[in-house]
């Protein structure tokens, strides 16, 4: 098996083989642009992993690992207009350097691109991750309006919220690792339980998410710390803090998750000391144990060496442990 | 064989039993609304028709008609949204109706529900199918850039223009009836040629909606007469008129195509005029002609009985003497 990086390693050398050099190039250029801002590359990463889990040369799922992260980073250029976001990676969005419509149409063409690098498989394995591939991004699409829709309602509920990030960001995790088990052709049992795994794992990792945004260390994570807080984002964090309340920390948090000050430091601050004091923390981090523990226990079911259920495992627990 | 209208109602019938009963419904409201709106069903009526043509019942090629006539609509918003379109079909555009947000996300579920339409197929036709079909896609999306591109141009030759429609409408009128060829199991001879007569006759099409925007009836043409020329648009008419105008008409076309008057009447029948005195309307008729005569051609090759080769020229002939 190969470790992580190696695969970091495997995909970024891809990527830059991989030269989409079709014209024009006003619909070409933001693709090479963003697909060049490289990031961590986790999604890609999980489909080789698991094609080695279950036996095959991870290069044989290379493609379909482009596929995966070609379609994020469609979705991505997609959300960036929806979230009208200015930075990227560091970098500004695809529809800060060109235009809003050049973003939906090159959008539009990574999402049609990624289903064309499942042409290499043949036809049966091509179908499978084709079909698996049309229902994820369906998903994909229905969680990214139950954000939208989150926004304008006050009622979201703690399921409402799952079922959001699950569509939202777990099910392509999932998605990612089965399709490393289709091209591996191993059994449907194994292919379903490693999209469990990754499903479980990527609700954890979301999660984990909510929690690092608030309470993560500015020196180690990588992006402004408390940047929901500022947005009013109705986090994990927050749904649960609303629940636990009592009546005036309630009105507290409502009333601090309806200003937009200049200066958030004591906003922010605020908001920490009711998240702590409610217990919300505490069940966030409760939470994501959960989803990994329930990742984990999909291991046991599964075909395959004890020394690559160590290795998933042990994958799962860098992540829950991550200050990232 | 099934006339026209008979395909028109199979088409309408299948429209309406198909539900998209998914939710989010902020999602999926807006397909059920654009799908509503119905139109001339033009892509999948070719479908069906191919898919006989080649013996094959055209119930079977019901799926892949759905999945052209979606995917056209997706085009359809997202286009509408990048040409700040306010109607369609007499209707609210998705993106006025609701907002441009909506558009996006609402368009990019239809292009993934597109995909979904081949899973009813077995793995060989659904391979066939969805590599055409992104492969068309993918050129669609480059037709629609090209047309952008153009706008800001002033140098666009009539080749590129020819490329642009031919990518932007042509494509997906040859994809549609090489489906029906796929679905029907048909020699790939078969399939490329019929792929060959539907692409002429889209440019022959494209073509004619360029003439009928300024010389068709108001009475019997179905959008506004002159739209073209209000919008300053550079059609194969305009392009045609300043190769052959004299410099002083050439002077007057620029002149006429940098005004946007309250009142049209006066420019459009200037416009008209140059486009006549110029020989523009008779040369622009004669690549009518011309494409629709390259579509009889492939006839010759295809290996179909006599009645059905007929069938086809007389469709490609009422296609070329329309007048709405």
């Amino acid at each position: 098996m190969h470790s992580i990086s190696d695969y970091q390693d495997i995909i970024s050398d891809h990527f830059s083989t991989i030269s989409i050099d079709r014209e024009p190039e006003n619909l070409y250029e933001p693709i090479r642009y963003i697909l060049g801002l490289g990031g961590k590359r986790m999604r890609p990463v999980l489909t080789l992993m698991a094609a080695e889990i279950f036996n095959a040369d991870c290069k044989q799922a290379l493609a379909a690992a482009t596929a995966v992260e070609v379609f994020h980073n469609f979705s991505l250029i997609h959300d960036d207009i929806m979230d009208d976001a200015p930075l990227r990676r560091g970098h500004e969005t695809v529809h800060e350097k060109w235009d809003i419509n050049t973003g939906i149409l090159s959008g539009d063409a990574m999402l049609i691109l990624a289903y064309q690098y499942f042409e290499q498989y043949e036809p049966k394995i091509f179908r499978s991750l084709a079909k698996l591939f049309s229902k994820t991004a369906l998903e994909v699409c229905e969680g990214q309006q139950w954000d939208v829709d989150f926004e304008s309602r006050e009622d979201v509920t703690i399921p409402e919220y799952l079922k959001m990030i699950e569509y939202k960001t777990a099910v392509l995790v999932g998605a990612a690792m089965k399709m490393g088990a289709i091209v591996a052709e191993t059994s449907e049992e194994n292919a379903d339980l490693i999209y469990e795994f990754g499903l479980n794992l990527g609700i954890a990792f979301q999660l984990q998410d909510d929690y690092l945004d608030a309470f993560g260390d500015p020196m180690t994570f990588g992006k402004q710390v408390g940047g929901d807080i500022i947005e009013n984002k109705k986090t994990y964090l927050y749904l649960k803090a609303m629940e636990f309340a009592k009546a005036s920390e309630k009105e507290e948090l409502m009333h601090l998750f309806s200003i937009q000050p200049n200066d958030n430091t004591d906003k922010i601050a605020s908001v920490k000391e009711i998240f702590n004091t409610t217990g919300a923390s505490s069940v966030t981090q409760d939470a994501i144990k959960e989803y990994t523990f329930k990742a984990f226990d999909t291991l046991e079911k599964m075909q395959i060496d004890t020394d690559k259920k160590e290795l998933l495992k042990t994958f799962g627990e860098n992540l829950m442990s991550r200050n990232v």
